[in-house]
Protein backbone atom coordinates (compact mmCIF):
# COMPACT_ATOMS: atom_id res chain seq x y z
CA UNK A 1 0.00 0.00 0.00
CA UNK A 2 1.27 3.34 -0.94
CA UNK A 3 1.17 6.43 1.64
CA UNK A 4 -2.91 8.05 1.43
CA UNK A 5 -2.89 11.75 1.91
CA UNK A 6 -3.59 11.21 5.71
CA UNK A 7 -0.69 9.20 5.70
CA UNK A 8 1.40 12.56 6.68
CA UNK A 9 -0.33 13.61 9.85
CA UNK A 10 -0.69 10.31 11.17
CA UNK A 11 3.10 9.48 10.65
CA UNK A 12 3.40 12.68 13.06
CA UNK A 13 1.15 11.99 15.43
CA UNK A 14 2.60 8.31 15.90
CA UNK A 15 6.18 10.02 16.47
CA UNK A 16 5.17 11.98 18.89
CA UNK A 17 3.52 9.41 20.66
CA UNK A 18 6.68 7.16 20.61
CA UNK A 19 8.92 10.46 21.30
CA UNK A 20 6.35 11.18 24.24
CA UNK A 21 7.46 7.26 25.31
CA UNK A 22 10.78 7.41 25.10
CA UNK A 23 12.09 10.70 26.60
CA UNK A 24 11.01 13.76 28.60
CA UNK A 25 13.87 15.88 27.21
CA UNK A 26 11.89 18.38 25.22
CA UNK A 27 14.91 20.18 23.28
CA UNK A 28 16.02 16.56 22.19
CA UNK A 29 11.97 15.95 20.92
CA UNK A 30 12.57 19.17 18.80
CA UNK A 31 15.41 18.20 17.16
CA UNK A 32 14.17 14.86 16.57
CA UNK A 33 10.90 16.15 14.95
CA UNK A 34 12.65 18.36 12.94
CA UNK A 35 14.84 15.79 11.48
CA UNK A 36 11.30 13.57 11.25
CA UNK A 37 10.44 16.67 8.81
CA UNK A 38 13.32 16.26 7.00
CA UNK A 39 13.49 13.19 6.51
CA UNK A 40 9.53 12.70 5.30
CA UNK A 41 10.06 16.31 3.31
CA UNK A 42 12.67 13.65 1.15
CA UNK A 43 10.63 10.70 1.43
CA UNK A 44 6.87 11.61 1.68
CA UNK A 45 5.06 11.38 -1.68
CA UNK A 46 2.61 8.91 -3.52
CA UNK A 47 4.52 6.60 -4.56
CA UNK A 48 6.41 5.86 -0.80
CA UNK A 49 5.44 3.06 0.72
CA UNK A 50 3.67 3.47 4.17
CA UNK A 51 5.15 1.29 6.26
CA UNK A 52 8.74 1.54 4.91
CA UNK A 53 8.62 5.74 5.88
CA UNK A 54 6.79 4.54 9.66
CA UNK A 55 9.28 1.95 10.22
CA UNK A 56 12.33 4.91 9.28
CA UNK A 57 10.63 6.69 11.66
CA UNK A 58 10.38 4.53 14.26
CA UNK A 59 13.67 3.58 14.07
CA UNK A 60 14.67 7.41 13.93
CA UNK A 61 13.81 7.64 17.41
CA UNK A 62 14.61 4.60 19.21
CA UNK A 63 18.29 5.61 17.71
CA UNK A 64 18.42 9.14 18.83
CA UNK A 65 16.75 8.75 22.15
CA UNK A 66 18.77 5.86 22.70
CA UNK A 67 15.61 4.12 24.04
CA UNK A 68 15.94 0.50 22.52
CA UNK A 69 12.17 0.10 23.95
CA UNK A 70 10.12 3.13 23.86
CA UNK A 71 6.41 0.92 24.53
CA UNK A 72 7.80 -1.79 27.29
CA UNK A 73 5.40 -0.48 30.02
CA UNK A 74 2.32 -0.33 27.29
CA UNK A 75 3.10 -3.73 26.01
CA UNK A 76 3.44 -5.90 29.29
CA UNK A 77 -0.03 -4.24 30.72
CA UNK A 78 -1.36 -5.11 26.99
CA UNK A 79 -0.65 -9.08 27.81
CA UNK A 80 -1.33 -8.73 31.52
CA UNK A 81 -5.06 -6.59 30.48
CA UNK A 82 -5.75 -9.01 27.84
CA UNK A 83 -5.22 -12.13 29.80
CA UNK A 84 -7.83 -10.61 32.44
CA UNK A 85 -10.30 -10.55 29.58
CA UNK A 86 -9.67 -13.58 28.24
CA UNK A 87 -11.73 -16.36 30.82
CA UNK A 88 -14.61 -14.24 29.85
CA UNK A 89 -13.71 -14.38 26.09
CA UNK A 90 -13.49 -18.17 26.69
CA UNK A 91 -16.83 -18.46 27.97
CA UNK A 92 -18.34 -16.65 24.80
CA UNK A 93 -16.28 -18.85 22.20
CA UNK A 94 -17.85 -21.84 24.37
CA UNK A 95 -21.26 -20.65 23.31
CA UNK A 96 -20.35 -20.48 19.33
CA UNK A 97 -17.49 -22.17 18.67
CA UNK A 98 -17.51 -21.90 15.04
CA UNK A 99 -14.07 -20.41 12.94
CA UNK A 100 -15.57 -17.09 12.27
CA UNK A 101 -16.08 -16.56 16.02
CA UNK A 102 -12.79 -17.33 16.48
CA UNK A 103 -11.80 -15.05 13.51
CA UNK A 104 -13.61 -12.26 15.07
CA UNK A 105 -12.00 -12.70 18.79
CA UNK A 106 -8.63 -12.35 16.62
CA UNK A 107 -10.02 -9.30 15.55
CA UNK A 108 -11.28 -7.64 18.40
CA UNK A 109 -7.80 -8.34 19.95
CA UNK A 110 -6.28 -5.92 17.56
CA UNK A 111 -8.81 -3.09 17.87
CA UNK A 112 -8.56 -2.92 21.68
CA UNK A 113 -5.63 -0.74 22.25
CA UNK A 114 -4.63 -2.70 25.73
CA UNK A 115 -2.00 -0.02 26.57
CA UNK A 116 -4.53 2.87 26.10
CA UNK A 117 -7.02 1.20 28.53
CA UNK A 118 -8.08 1.40 31.78
CA UNK A 119 -8.18 -1.73 34.16
CA UNK A 120 -12.21 -0.91 34.00
CA UNK A 121 -12.61 -0.32 30.32
CA UNK A 122 -16.16 -2.19 29.59
CA UNK A 123 -14.15 -4.10 27.31
CA UNK A 124 -17.65 -6.79 26.82
CA UNK A 125 -19.22 -4.13 25.19
CA UNK A 126 -16.88 -3.59 22.78
CA UNK A 127 -16.04 -7.65 22.50
CA UNK A 128 -20.07 -8.25 22.16
CA UNK A 129 -20.89 -5.47 19.48
CA UNK A 130 -18.32 -6.85 17.44
CA UNK A 131 -19.02 -10.23 17.67
CA UNK A 132 -22.13 -9.02 16.65
CA UNK A 133 -21.31 -7.15 13.44
CA UNK A 134 -21.04 -8.51 10.41
CA UNK A 135 -17.32 -8.98 8.77
CA UNK A 136 -17.69 -6.56 6.15
CA UNK A 137 -15.59 -8.63 3.88
CA UNK A 138 -16.03 -12.14 4.66
CA UNK A 139 -14.22 -15.08 3.06
CA UNK A 140 -14.49 -17.54 5.32
CA UNK A 141 -15.33 -19.66 2.26
CA UNK A 142 -12.02 -18.98 0.62
CA UNK A 143 -10.17 -19.52 4.29
CA UNK A 144 -12.11 -22.67 5.09
CA UNK A 145 -10.57 -24.04 1.29
CA UNK A 146 -7.32 -23.18 1.82
CA UNK A 147 -7.26 -24.79 5.60
CA UNK A 148 -8.65 -28.10 3.60
CA UNK A 149 -5.68 -27.41 1.49
CA UNK A 150 -2.31 -27.05 3.05
CA UNK A 151 -0.86 -28.33 6.08
CA UNK A 152 1.53 -25.27 7.08
CA UNK A 153 0.61 -21.86 8.29
CA UNK A 154 2.34 -18.80 8.77
CA UNK A 155 0.33 -16.91 11.14
CA UNK A 156 2.31 -13.02 11.16
CA UNK A 157 0.97 -10.82 14.68
CA UNK A 158 0.49 -7.74 15.35
CA UNK A 159 0.51 -6.34 19.07
CA UNK A 160 0.92 -7.59 22.04
CA UNK A 161 -2.13 -8.08 24.23
CA UNK A 162 -3.74 -8.98 20.87
CA UNK A 163 -1.59 -11.96 21.06
CA UNK A 164 -3.68 -13.64 23.58
CA UNK A 165 -6.52 -13.56 21.33
CA UNK A 166 -4.64 -14.58 18.25
CA UNK A 167 -3.25 -17.75 20.37
CA UNK A 168 -6.98 -18.93 20.53
CA UNK A 169 -7.49 -18.49 16.57
CA UNK A 170 -4.20 -20.30 17.02
CA UNK A 171 -5.03 -23.21 18.91
CA UNK A 172 -8.45 -23.26 17.11
CA UNK A 173 -6.42 -23.75 13.38
CA UNK A 174 -4.05 -26.54 15.03
CA UNK A 175 -7.04 -28.26 16.66
CA UNK A 176 -8.01 -27.73 12.64
CA UNK A 177 -5.03 -30.16 11.80
CA UNK A 178 -2.78 -27.38 10.66
CA UNK A 179 1.17 -26.82 11.34
CA UNK A 180 1.73 -23.39 12.89
CA UNK A 181 5.02 -21.05 12.38
CA UNK A 182 4.04 -17.37 14.17
CA UNK A 183 6.00 -14.71 13.02
CA UNK A 184 7.53 -12.08 15.52
CA UNK A 185 9.51 -9.01 15.37
CA UNK A 186 12.88 -9.45 15.98
CA UNK A 187 13.22 -6.37 17.47
CA UNK A 188 10.94 -3.67 19.56
CA UNK A 189 8.72 -1.30 17.32
CA UNK A 190 5.62 0.22 18.58
CA UNK A 191 3.16 -2.18 20.80
CA UNK A 192 4.47 -5.03 17.93
CA UNK A 193 4.86 -8.30 19.79
CA UNK A 194 8.41 -9.73 19.83
CA UNK A 195 9.58 -13.40 20.75
CA UNK A 196 9.75 -12.38 24.59
CA UNK A 197 6.18 -11.01 24.47
CA UNK A 198 4.95 -13.73 22.49
CA UNK A 199 6.45 -16.34 25.38
CA UNK A 200 5.24 -14.40 28.31
CA UNK A 201 1.54 -15.44 26.90
CA UNK A 202 2.65 -19.00 25.97
CA UNK A 203 2.81 -18.94 21.97
CA UNK A 204 5.94 -21.07 22.21
CA UNK A 205 4.14 -24.40 23.75
CA UNK A 206 1.45 -24.42 21.40
CA UNK A 207 3.42 -23.34 18.25
CA UNK A 208 6.96 -22.49 16.53
CA UNK A 209 8.01 -19.05 17.22
CA UNK A 210 10.08 -17.52 14.77
CA UNK A 211 10.91 -13.44 13.97
CA UNK A 212 11.10 -11.29 10.54
CA UNK A 213 14.48 -10.46 11.92
CA UNK A 214 14.13 -7.00 11.77
CA UNK A 215 11.70 -4.31 13.27
CA UNK A 216 9.90 -2.76 10.41
CA UNK A 217 6.05 -1.58 10.95
CA UNK A 218 3.97 -4.67 9.72
CA UNK A 219 6.23 -6.76 7.14
CA UNK A 220 8.61 -5.28 4.35
CA UNK A 221 9.91 -8.09 2.45
CA UNK A 222 13.33 -6.61 1.65
CA UNK A 223 14.00 -5.55 4.96
CA UNK A 224 13.35 -9.26 6.59
CA UNK A 225 16.69 -11.79 7.29
CA UNK A 226 17.58 -14.04 4.84
CA UNK A 227 16.26 -16.75 7.16
CA UNK A 228 12.60 -15.31 7.15
CA UNK A 229 13.07 -14.43 3.38
CA UNK A 230 13.28 -18.18 2.55
CA UNK A 231 10.76 -19.21 4.97
CA UNK A 232 8.36 -16.88 3.62
CA UNK A 233 9.26 -17.88 -0.16
CA UNK A 234 8.27 -21.31 0.94
CA UNK A 235 4.87 -20.33 2.82
CA UNK A 236 2.02 -21.17 0.38
CA UNK A 237 -0.37 -20.51 3.22
CA UNK A 238 -0.13 -17.39 5.59
CA UNK A 239 -3.01 -15.36 7.59
CA UNK A 240 -1.87 -11.43 8.43
CA UNK A 241 -2.83 -9.45 11.48
CA UNK A 242 -3.61 -5.92 11.26
CA UNK A 243 -2.79 -2.47 9.21
CA UNK A 244 1.15 -2.74 8.90
CA UNK A 245 1.09 -6.21 7.66
CA UNK A 246 -1.32 -5.36 5.41
CA UNK A 247 0.36 -2.60 4.44
CA UNK A 248 3.43 -4.44 3.56
CA UNK A 249 1.83 -7.30 2.09
CA UNK A 250 0.33 -5.47 -0.58
CA UNK A 251 3.31 -4.28 -1.65
CA UNK A 252 4.77 -8.03 -2.32
CA UNK A 253 4.14 -10.86 -4.83
CA UNK A 254 2.09 -13.08 -3.46
CA UNK A 255 1.65 -15.19 -6.69
CA UNK A 256 0.83 -18.42 -5.86
CA UNK A 257 0.05 -18.42 -2.28
CA UNK A 258 -3.19 -17.78 -0.13
CA UNK A 259 -3.11 -14.65 2.35
CA UNK A 260 -5.88 -13.56 4.61
CA UNK A 261 -5.83 -10.29 6.58
CA UNK A 262 -7.39 -9.64 9.43
CA UNK A 263 -8.10 -6.57 10.51
CA UNK A 264 -10.37 -3.27 11.96
CA UNK A 265 -9.71 -0.54 9.17
CA UNK A 266 -9.07 1.60 11.96
CA UNK A 267 -7.97 4.50 9.44
CA UNK A 268 -9.80 5.82 6.49
CA UNK A 269 -6.03 5.43 4.70
CA UNK A 270 -6.96 1.62 5.08
CA UNK A 271 -10.78 1.60 4.97
CA UNK A 272 -10.02 3.49 1.36
CA UNK A 273 -7.85 1.20 0.35
CA UNK A 274 -9.37 -1.95 1.17
CA UNK A 275 -12.75 -0.66 -0.32
CA UNK A 276 -14.76 -0.59 3.46
CA UNK A 277 -15.93 2.25 5.78
CA UNK A 278 -13.56 2.96 8.77
CA UNK A 279 -13.78 0.92 11.89
CA UNK A 280 -15.33 -2.12 9.74
CA UNK A 281 -13.77 -5.69 10.33
CA UNK A 282 -11.87 -7.52 7.37
CA UNK A 283 -11.46 -11.13 6.84
CA UNK A 284 -9.80 -10.03 3.38
CA UNK A 285 -8.23 -12.96 1.01
CA UNK A 286 -5.47 -11.05 -1.05
CA UNK B 1 5.93 32.97 22.63
CA UNK B 2 8.45 30.00 21.24
CA UNK B 3 6.97 27.13 19.76
CA UNK B 4 7.47 24.03 22.44
CA UNK B 5 7.91 20.30 21.59
CA UNK B 6 4.36 19.58 21.07
CA UNK B 7 3.50 22.46 19.06
CA UNK B 8 5.22 20.69 15.82
CA UNK B 9 2.44 17.70 15.61
CA UNK B 10 -0.04 20.08 16.16
CA UNK B 11 1.21 22.46 13.37
CA UNK B 12 0.42 19.10 11.34
CA UNK B 13 -2.67 18.33 12.28
CA UNK B 14 -3.90 21.88 11.71
CA UNK B 15 -2.64 22.10 8.57
CA UNK B 16 -4.54 18.70 7.40
CA UNK B 17 -7.70 20.32 8.75
CA UNK B 18 -7.30 23.63 6.35
CA UNK B 19 -6.66 21.24 3.46
CA UNK B 20 -9.20 19.43 4.10
CA UNK B 21 -11.41 21.92 4.11
CA UNK B 22 -9.89 23.80 1.31
CA UNK B 23 -9.29 20.84 -1.62
CA UNK B 24 -10.23 17.64 -2.51
CA UNK B 25 -7.39 16.97 -4.34
CA UNK B 26 -5.86 14.14 -2.51
CA UNK B 27 -2.40 14.41 -4.86
CA UNK B 28 -1.93 18.29 -4.39
CA UNK B 29 -2.57 17.67 -0.57
CA UNK B 30 0.28 14.78 -0.24
CA UNK B 31 2.10 17.40 -2.43
CA UNK B 32 1.50 20.37 -0.09
CA UNK B 33 2.31 18.73 3.02
CA UNK B 34 5.66 17.20 1.69
CA UNK B 35 6.64 21.38 0.89
CA UNK B 36 5.05 22.11 4.69
CA UNK B 37 7.91 19.46 6.27
CA UNK B 38 9.68 21.00 4.17
CA UNK B 39 9.26 24.09 5.20
CA UNK B 40 9.37 23.49 8.76
CA UNK B 41 12.27 21.45 8.67
CA UNK B 42 13.76 24.96 8.01
CA UNK B 43 11.77 26.79 10.46
CA UNK B 44 11.06 24.20 13.81
CA UNK B 45 13.14 24.95 16.30
CA UNK B 46 13.38 26.23 19.57
CA UNK B 47 13.65 29.21 18.83
CA UNK B 48 10.69 29.42 15.96
CA UNK B 49 7.95 31.66 17.48
CA UNK B 50 4.57 29.74 17.19
CA UNK B 51 1.97 32.16 15.34
CA UNK B 52 4.89 32.85 12.87
CA UNK B 53 5.12 29.36 11.80
CA UNK B 54 1.75 28.86 11.82
CA UNK B 55 0.52 31.83 9.78
CA UNK B 56 3.02 30.67 7.25
CA UNK B 57 1.78 27.45 6.88
CA UNK B 58 -1.55 28.78 6.47
CA UNK B 59 -0.53 30.88 4.07
CA UNK B 60 1.05 28.24 1.68
CA UNK B 61 -2.24 26.07 2.26
CA UNK B 62 -4.31 29.42 1.04
CA UNK B 63 -1.92 29.90 -2.03
CA UNK B 64 -1.06 26.36 -3.28
CA UNK B 65 -4.58 25.19 -2.79
CA UNK B 66 -6.13 28.68 -4.44
CA UNK B 67 -9.16 28.85 -2.00
CA UNK B 68 -8.62 31.60 -0.10
CA UNK B 69 -11.03 31.04 2.98
CA UNK B 70 -10.99 27.12 3.58
CA UNK B 71 -12.80 27.91 6.90
CA UNK B 72 -15.56 30.20 5.38
CA UNK B 73 -18.82 27.91 6.25
CA UNK B 74 -17.16 27.29 9.88
CA UNK B 75 -17.14 30.96 10.16
CA UNK B 76 -20.67 31.33 9.11
CA UNK B 77 -21.83 28.66 11.52
CA UNK B 78 -20.57 29.78 13.88
CA UNK B 79 -22.18 33.16 14.25
CA UNK B 80 -24.93 31.81 13.43
CA UNK B 81 -24.88 28.75 16.27
CA UNK B 82 -23.82 31.66 18.92
CA UNK B 83 -25.92 34.04 18.04
CA UNK B 84 -28.69 31.09 19.18
CA UNK B 85 -27.55 30.55 22.46
CA UNK B 86 -27.09 34.56 22.49
CA UNK B 87 -30.54 34.72 24.61
CA UNK B 88 -29.79 32.30 27.13
CA UNK B 89 -25.96 33.76 27.66
CA UNK B 90 -28.25 37.40 28.13
CA UNK B 91 -30.32 35.75 31.26
CA UNK B 92 -27.83 34.19 32.88
CA UNK B 93 -25.85 37.40 32.88
CA UNK B 94 -28.64 39.63 34.15
CA UNK B 95 -28.94 37.12 37.37
CA UNK B 96 -24.85 38.60 37.96
CA UNK B 97 -23.98 41.04 35.85
CA UNK B 98 -20.33 41.64 37.77
CA UNK B 99 -17.63 42.29 35.13
CA UNK B 100 -15.68 38.86 36.01
CA UNK B 101 -19.19 37.44 34.68
CA UNK B 102 -18.84 39.01 31.36
CA UNK B 103 -15.12 37.98 31.30
CA UNK B 104 -16.18 34.43 31.60
CA UNK B 105 -18.49 34.61 28.81
CA UNK B 106 -15.86 35.98 26.81
CA UNK B 107 -13.39 32.83 27.34
CA UNK B 108 -16.19 30.42 27.51
CA UNK B 109 -16.78 31.99 23.27
CA UNK B 110 -12.75 30.85 23.28
CA UNK B 111 -13.63 27.12 24.08
CA UNK B 112 -16.95 26.71 21.81
CA UNK B 113 -15.09 25.62 18.63
CA UNK B 114 -18.41 26.65 17.47
CA UNK B 115 -17.53 25.56 13.55
CA UNK B 116 -17.21 21.98 14.90
CA UNK B 117 -20.46 21.68 17.18
CA UNK B 118 -23.74 20.12 16.48
CA UNK B 119 -26.45 22.13 16.88
CA UNK B 120 -27.96 20.42 19.39
CA UNK B 121 -24.60 20.54 21.44
CA UNK B 122 -25.43 20.68 25.17
CA UNK B 123 -23.78 23.77 25.30
CA UNK B 124 -25.71 25.34 28.57
CA UNK B 125 -23.92 22.70 30.32
CA UNK B 126 -20.42 23.89 29.42
CA UNK B 127 -21.53 27.39 29.69
CA UNK B 128 -22.59 26.85 33.64
CA UNK B 129 -19.43 25.01 34.27
CA UNK B 130 -17.23 27.81 32.99
CA UNK B 131 -19.12 30.23 34.90
CA UNK B 132 -19.05 27.97 37.87
CA UNK B 133 -15.43 27.67 37.96
CA UNK B 134 -13.10 29.72 39.46
CA UNK B 135 -10.62 31.31 36.58
CA UNK B 136 -6.70 30.35 37.62
CA UNK B 137 -5.16 33.07 37.59
CA UNK B 138 -7.39 36.13 38.25
CA UNK B 139 -5.95 39.59 37.26
CA UNK B 140 -9.74 41.27 37.60
CA UNK B 141 -8.57 43.91 40.50
CA UNK B 142 -5.72 45.14 37.99
CA UNK B 143 -8.08 45.08 34.96
CA UNK B 144 -10.74 47.05 37.12
CA UNK B 145 -7.56 49.60 38.03
CA UNK B 146 -6.87 49.60 34.04
CA UNK B 147 -10.20 50.73 33.20
CA UNK B 148 -10.56 53.46 35.73
CA UNK B 149 -7.06 54.63 34.26
CA UNK B 150 -7.62 54.57 30.57
CA UNK B 151 -10.04 55.50 28.23
CA UNK B 152 -8.90 54.20 25.12
CA UNK B 153 -8.85 50.44 24.87
CA UNK B 154 -7.85 47.84 22.26
CA UNK B 155 -10.07 44.71 21.77
CA UNK B 156 -7.96 41.96 19.66
CA UNK B 157 -10.95 39.42 18.60
CA UNK B 158 -9.88 35.87 17.83
CA UNK B 159 -12.52 33.33 16.31
CA UNK B 160 -15.88 34.07 14.71
CA UNK B 161 -18.84 32.56 16.98
CA UNK B 162 -16.54 33.56 19.77
CA UNK B 163 -17.12 37.12 18.72
CA UNK B 164 -20.87 37.19 19.64
CA UNK B 165 -19.93 36.53 23.18
CA UNK B 166 -16.90 39.48 22.82
CA UNK B 167 -19.86 41.65 22.06
CA UNK B 168 -21.44 41.50 25.17
CA UNK B 169 -18.12 41.90 27.12
CA UNK B 170 -17.70 45.28 24.69
CA UNK B 171 -20.87 46.71 25.70
CA UNK B 172 -19.89 45.90 29.25
CA UNK B 173 -16.61 47.60 29.11
CA UNK B 174 -18.38 50.37 26.70
CA UNK B 175 -20.73 51.25 29.68
CA UNK B 176 -17.63 51.59 31.72
CA UNK B 177 -16.83 54.88 29.74
CA UNK B 178 -14.32 53.26 27.22
CA UNK B 179 -13.69 53.65 23.74
CA UNK B 180 -13.36 50.67 21.97
CA UNK B 181 -11.43 49.25 19.18
CA UNK B 182 -11.93 46.11 18.16
CA UNK B 183 -9.50 44.83 15.81
CA UNK B 184 -9.97 42.03 13.27
CA UNK B 185 -8.03 40.31 10.43
CA UNK B 186 -7.41 41.80 7.51
CA UNK B 187 -7.73 38.38 5.32
CA UNK B 188 -9.11 34.79 6.28
CA UNK B 189 -7.22 32.57 7.99
CA UNK B 190 -8.37 29.59 10.23
CA UNK B 191 -12.07 30.59 11.62
CA UNK B 192 -10.39 33.79 12.66
CA UNK B 193 -12.87 36.80 12.92
CA UNK B 194 -12.51 39.42 9.60
CA UNK B 195 -14.17 43.00 9.04
CA UNK B 196 -17.18 40.90 7.48
CA UNK B 197 -17.69 38.66 10.11
CA UNK B 198 -17.88 41.28 12.55
CA UNK B 199 -20.73 43.19 10.41
CA UNK B 200 -22.27 40.30 10.35
CA UNK B 201 -23.06 40.20 14.19
CA UNK B 202 -23.44 44.19 14.38
CA UNK B 203 -19.94 44.96 16.37
CA UNK B 204 -19.04 47.70 13.89
CA UNK B 205 -22.25 49.17 15.14
CA UNK B 206 -20.73 49.42 19.01
CA UNK B 207 -17.50 49.94 18.28
CA UNK B 208 -14.40 50.95 15.97
CA UNK B 209 -13.29 48.14 13.76
CA UNK B 210 -10.06 47.96 12.38
CA UNK B 211 -7.27 45.66 11.23
CA UNK B 212 -3.98 43.95 11.64
CA UNK B 213 -3.46 44.74 7.93
CA UNK B 214 -2.84 40.94 7.61
CA UNK B 215 -3.95 37.49 7.98
CA UNK B 216 -1.37 36.69 11.17
CA UNK B 217 -2.56 33.79 13.81
CA UNK B 218 -2.96 36.46 16.60
CA UNK B 219 -0.63 39.54 16.29
CA UNK B 220 2.35 39.72 14.86
CA UNK B 221 3.84 43.15 14.74
CA UNK B 222 6.28 43.01 12.40
CA UNK B 223 3.31 41.40 9.47
CA UNK B 224 0.98 44.18 10.49
CA UNK B 225 0.10 46.80 7.91
CA UNK B 226 1.80 50.49 8.93
CA UNK B 227 -1.40 51.54 10.43
CA UNK B 228 -2.27 48.98 12.57
CA UNK B 229 1.70 49.88 14.05
CA UNK B 230 0.68 53.35 14.95
CA UNK B 231 -2.54 52.50 16.38
CA UNK B 232 -0.94 49.61 18.54
CA UNK B 233 1.80 51.61 19.41
CA UNK B 234 -0.52 54.41 20.27
CA UNK B 235 -2.55 52.14 22.45
CA UNK B 236 -2.13 51.45 26.27
CA UNK B 237 -4.72 49.70 26.97
CA UNK B 238 -5.26 46.35 25.44
CA UNK B 239 -7.49 43.27 26.37
CA UNK B 240 -6.44 40.03 23.97
CA UNK B 241 -8.43 36.99 23.00
CA UNK B 242 -7.30 33.39 22.27
CA UNK B 243 -4.17 31.75 22.16
CA UNK B 244 -2.40 33.33 18.85
CA UNK B 245 -2.94 36.74 20.52
CA UNK B 246 -0.91 35.61 23.51
CA UNK B 247 1.57 33.81 21.87
CA UNK B 248 2.27 36.81 19.64
CA UNK B 249 2.15 39.63 22.69
CA UNK B 250 4.53 37.74 24.67
CA UNK B 251 6.55 38.29 21.47
CA UNK B 252 6.08 42.40 21.51
CA UNK B 253 7.90 44.79 24.18
CA UNK B 254 4.89 45.87 26.17
CA UNK B 255 6.24 48.73 28.04
CA UNK B 256 4.15 50.98 29.26
CA UNK B 257 0.83 49.07 28.31
CA UNK B 258 -1.72 47.58 30.14
CA UNK B 259 -2.23 44.02 28.18
CA UNK B 260 -4.58 41.36 29.20
CA UNK B 261 -5.01 37.83 27.94
CA UNK B 262 -8.50 36.32 27.92
CA UNK B 263 -8.57 32.49 27.00
CA UNK B 264 -8.78 28.91 27.60
CA UNK B 265 -4.98 27.21 27.78
CA UNK B 266 -6.69 24.38 25.20
CA UNK B 267 -3.09 23.26 24.46
CA UNK B 268 -0.57 22.06 26.88
CA UNK B 269 2.05 24.34 25.03
CA UNK B 270 0.45 27.65 25.84
CA UNK B 271 -0.52 25.75 29.80
CA UNK B 272 3.25 25.69 30.20
CA UNK B 273 4.07 28.80 28.64
CA UNK B 274 1.88 30.58 31.44
CA UNK B 275 1.87 28.23 34.55
CA UNK B 276 -1.53 26.67 34.67
CA UNK B 277 -2.80 23.15 33.62
CA UNK B 278 -4.71 22.30 30.42
CA UNK B 279 -7.93 23.60 29.82
CA UNK B 280 -8.37 26.50 32.73
CA UNK B 281 -8.83 29.63 32.13
CA UNK B 282 -7.37 33.27 32.75
CA UNK B 283 -7.71 36.45 32.88
CA UNK B 284 -3.63 37.19 32.81
CA UNK B 285 -2.23 40.95 32.64
CA UNK B 286 1.26 40.27 31.01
Amino acid sequence: MKVYYECGACFIRQAREAMDLATDDDELKINIMNDIFKFLSENYNKNASGNKVGSALHRMIKEKTACEDPYIKEKALGNKIALEILEKVQKLLKKDNSLENYIKIAIVGNILDFGALELDFNHQELIFDNLNKELAINNIDELKEAISKHKELLYLVDNTGEIVFDKLLIEKLLSLGLDITVVVKEKPILNDACLEDAVAIGLDKIAKITSLGTDSVGIIYEEASDDFKKIFDNADFIIAKGLGNYEGLTEINLENKDVFCLLCAKCSAIAKDIGVEEKENVLLKL
